[in-house]
């Protein structure tokens, strides 16, 4: 007996879920259980399915699901149990260590191959714990080589996504669409508010009583990926910036985590610019 | 063209899910939402799904779908939009004002038929807002003819639920029983800590620093019924037991106020002596 | 022996307190709690004290403070137990309930004189609870008739501040200058995400993981005054505009009665475009 | 120019901050933040003082404040920037491996001196990160010779706190009378709800919606001390007790971490079986 996750988005229509529920009634496989969501204005269906069974032929499986949905249709079957994936990072700790700990116990659902950094700082944080760190700068070269050299430390591996975990470089979109939908992203500020650098400096301008962060998928447009989770939390007039900084990454490495853990539990589906969210 | 939801709990088992939609699929019965949860400890399914569609004979409907699950299913079919509700109180006004203020703008998701208290202090307000309030002191009397008193009046009403918006008198298990799953309570302590009364006092003398509401069923054992929702607040040592009062009546009015929502909207099933929540 | 709230703002410079506590203490006046900040960059001082004792010659107080302070020192001695508002509505009612609810139970820490609304739909309504209620339509006439219309109210009584309980006309840079400093507005997001109108659409439409309120003091610049209180609640996908407003609605309320309550104790400064919470 | 933290507790009586604040002045001690607190029932007085100036002669400062206050006044002056602390830790790597994180990133407020484990698990993690780890096995001996073994490594080190990191073992009355007021403790659930082992599972028995976490000072009274910290997250039906420890994981140690952050800035009093926290 396995368990099988099954992802499938299509355009929605009366009966959906009847016909995929049959499909694995006939497979002998128990559904455990199931979340769906009807994007009405786009008419769009969105369904994640657990259940367990066990599945031989899971190409066969899949076909047979195509079969019996819309044009369009997508179904993913995941039995997969941890993502690979590799760290982007400049000089702050905070993100990057709360991942290595999780990965170094065996609770983080997926699996660190490497960190890259466009400095030296972290690396021998990293390796104490024994993760390759591959120390790539950005200076003194254009983007585009700048890029590649990641690109081709990032392809020795077989990585599933690509976590910017306090990564300071803005990727070009070469770079986003060579790994589109596998690039995740903490963003320091609570989205729409503060886009772009320094957002707790213009937070203590602004005199704000509560700052937040943002985790969101990398797309072409800087900020405005879907967003997959947001945490805020309350500061008063006694935070001058230094403390927003400080009270900021506890935020940002809850917000990141909690993004993580339901990317590699398959929970979440990308809908345009939005995430549906199956928690 | 209608809304139905329908309420399903049974004896857990393959296939129930592949069942029921087929049933409601031979019905041109369209799901929007279906959420559903098995306790697989005790092995009991349950399920709620909202559809649309047009339903001439629900009775028939539920009979087949009866049929096909496993002996000792429960099925409701649910079509009537807003409950009727009776609301009992003694003195404290700001659990009831929450309830009175959604009943006259439409958004309570309920009609309160009538206010009963044990004492006068809420009559007038209560009036004001056009609701009937029937005073029924406890004094001098014994406890089952008081409840007689509150009986006679809540029968005259076609009612679905009581609240005890604040209410401070037990109620016996006879009364309990005539109105079984049907009583709503709001607990002001983040239940089990601080059973029984005076719970700020106590949450003063320990020194918490947090304090909470609970809204649950009532049952026989006092503060021992099914929770549905609670939620908390940080106090601080500048909080005596006044402030905590404060604090914790704008706890108890949003804690009740949800949880009568999710139970307006049958959202929640009971399952022993806990709740299955269906946000 | 007399409760008496102290302000004082003024250039910062060593030895403040000192001078301070020294003449309370000469006025045997006894210190219950006393809150200080400095705003180190603008060299500002600022404190709340709260002292019991009998003064009954506050002018003179009041002076011998200022001729132990620096210039331009602002000293403000508060007895005054209850303040007396205007409330401005449009047709939403959740704000208005909650004021007029805490009003009619005295725990509002102020007196709800009038209500003064340019639609009739929150008429009854207030007139139920026994406010004064005043039409004033903003239709066929200029702002600056509308606004004299609105005056012309509220200066037959003697107002301490004006709330703007989802009032959603623009008010002048004029009608602003008249009671500087005693306007307050709930902001139907999290400022500064979402300015301008409509900002659970643009929510929606971004897809944020979480919405909030924000409750500031009212200046010629359209949400650009100081703030004074924030809260955020988590939506998620099944969150369509009309869910996001419902959601919305419970934290505006929550987040303008904390504003107020503190108004109303005389807890906030406003330091240039912020405030200072001393809570 | 020094920063000077001055933490006072007396017996309460008019005048107390006048006459500590004209101490400060005549040092040439600017006051940079003062909050104080009065527990009124037993006529306790708190302060504490952050302020800038030279003070060459401490013991002489605290001589004069002494010799300002009531009896039994207790002052305590600190300049020292860091702790040092010993930590206590089983098998559980949350807690510890956010606080060795902090202080390998010179974040904590304190330096971490040595681990004690009662089992080797986190051997290899603590000494990856540079720490000296001792294991102490409590088998196969009595308490008494248990704590000894312990007491001898913790006197090596000059101690200011030993924080128990999830440390499942309960300490005898004599280890912490020895080091009476500088345990703290991480309590896995909510106090006073769940007191004693397995909250989780009592948690998931009572089918609450919330847990919680508790940072304390030990005390004789397993579960009684001061407690420090607390926060709560949400769990529904769909938490298991796996799904709740791992739920409740993640807020002991934000618990347990705003706790030591109050703790190592010299932000908390001890107040009878209470704390004063001046955040």
């Amino acid at each position: 007996m396995n368990e099988l996750t099954i992802l499938i988005s299509c355009p929605d229509q009366v009966g959906l879920v009847t016909n995929i529920t049959r499909v694995l009634a006939a497979h002998q496989l128990n559904i455990v259980a199931m979340r769906e969501f009807v994007d009405e204005p786009n008419r769009a269906f969105f369904t994640r399915i657990a259940c367990v069974g066990n599945v031989n032929e899971q190409e066969k499986l899949k076909q047979i699901l195509l079969n019996n949905l819309p044009d369009n249709a997508i179904v993913n079957l995941i039995t997969q149990l941890d993502k690979q994936i590799a760290i982007l990072v400049t000089k702050e700790y905070h993100c990057l260590a709360e991942i290595l700990i999780k990965n170094q116990f065996k609770t983080l659902g997926a699996n660190v191959k490497c960190v890259i950094g466009n400095y030296e700082e972290l690396k021998e944080f990293t390796e104490q714990l024994g993760i390759p760190y591959f120390y790539v700068s950005h200076a003194d070269k254009d983007k585009s080589a700048f890029e590649q050299e990641m690109k081709t430390i990032i392809n020795q591996f077989d990585i599933d996504y690509i976590v910017l975990a306090k990564f300071m470089r803005i990727l070009s979109a070469d770079f986003v669409k060579d790994y589109a939908g596998k690039i995740i992203n903490i963003h320091h500020s609570f989205l729409p508010a503060f886009i772009g650098a320094n957002p707790y400096r213009q937070a203590f301008e602004r005199g704000v009583k509560i700052i937040g962060a943002t985790a969101h998928f990398v797309t072409d447009n800087l900020d405005e990926g879907p967003i997959i989770t947001q945490h805020t939390t309350h500061v008063d007039h006694n935070f001058g910036v230094k403390e927003m900084v400080r009270a900021g990454k506890e935020i940002e490495k809850k917000v990141l985590l909690e993004a993580l853990e339901l990317i590699f539990e398959d929970r979440i589906f990308v809908n345009r610019n939005k995430t549906i969210v199956f928690k």
